[in-house]
């Protein structure tokens, strides 16, 4: 997706450890028109596929998973990262990694929001080492509705998520891809 | 708004302690349309007032803060509850308390986000105590710029919030003002 891809190369910075920053606006200050258009391009690019509900993880998985539930007519539910004191009813709990944060979280949601028998797409920001997104997709399938795609903003297609992504038999779409972030410079996958 | 009230009515849950659970339709689960018909009603409410940023408050915020700013046409800045190992340049950061959570959390923003003399308008799910609102506001308030409203989706005027804002001398508008959830029932104000 040009836009991104631009916007990336203006405002995206590279840190060391292959981190990309983008909270201009993606995950901290959010171009809300940006992401209304992003929201539009996933589900262009899952043209075909019945969805039956959008699935991210908060915080900042939630802008592009509204943008693109509002976009498909269905309902959004975020996973949170630590369980709410209201949650009093069962949920669904995976342990997840992050690496750039360096530290474990266990992304619940509520069982009654994920009924059984429904198509799932995922949606996240960025994907780099896919343990978000095969989080989410364990908890999809435990509660026995299917996986029919998996949609992010950035993935550093560098990283293993894509390819761990792909060998699960994921359908994957990304909006940007980067190939590398050597040397500060960011280059997307042509 | 009638179809918040009326949501409210229909899937609202009151727990002890004037808890009041809309997790189906605002804060876990999420109904894109309500939301964007949510931020819409909001800019009308404000209608008049120059806006030139919304700021929100993680996670649950971002829904109807994105579908504000995105009407509005200006960036949304989604404050977060706790700093992100990637925030390494100046932030403005205040210790805001949750009495549903118990807990304090200090809210913090990039400074960066938030530059001098803009209107702000701060956007949250919930007004109870009116912890968030006021701590956003003071943030605003330090970053030299202006809070001209607090639009928030639900606020319970019976809990000290409604009161805090109104005496610090701000513009408050909710679309749906809970009067009491005495017995488990949900009274709106008239």
């Amino acid at each position: 997706m040009e836009l991104l891809e631009q916007r990336i190369l203006d405002e995206g910075i590279v840190l060391p450890g292959n981190v990309l920053k983008v909270d201009s606006f993606l995950n901290h200050q959010i171009d809300p028109k940006l992401s209304m258009a992003m929201g539009k391009e996933l589900v262009r690019l899952f043209d075909g596929t019945k969805i039956d509900r959008v699935l991210t993880v908060e915080a900042s998985g939630i802008a592009i998973g509204l943008t693109t539930a509002f976009v498909l007519g269905v309902p959004l539910v975020f996973a949170r990262k630590k369980a709410s004191v209201l949650m009093t009813e069962p949920v669904y709990m995976e342990k997840v990694y992050s690496y750039t944060k360096k530290e474990s979280a266990e992304i619940t949601v509520l069982q009654k929001f994920l009924p059984a028998g429904e198509n799932v797409l995922l949606v996240d920001d960025f994907l780099a080492n896919g343990e978000a997104a095969l989080g989410m997709a364990r908890i999809v399938e435990k509660a026995g509705s299917e996986v029919v795609g998996i949609g992010i903003a950035i993935e550093k297609s560098f990283q293993n998520g894509h390819k761990r992504i792909l060998d699960a038999g994921y359908h994957l779409e990304a909006l940007a891809s980067v190939a590398s972030l050597d040397d500060g410079k960011v280059t997307f996958v042509r």
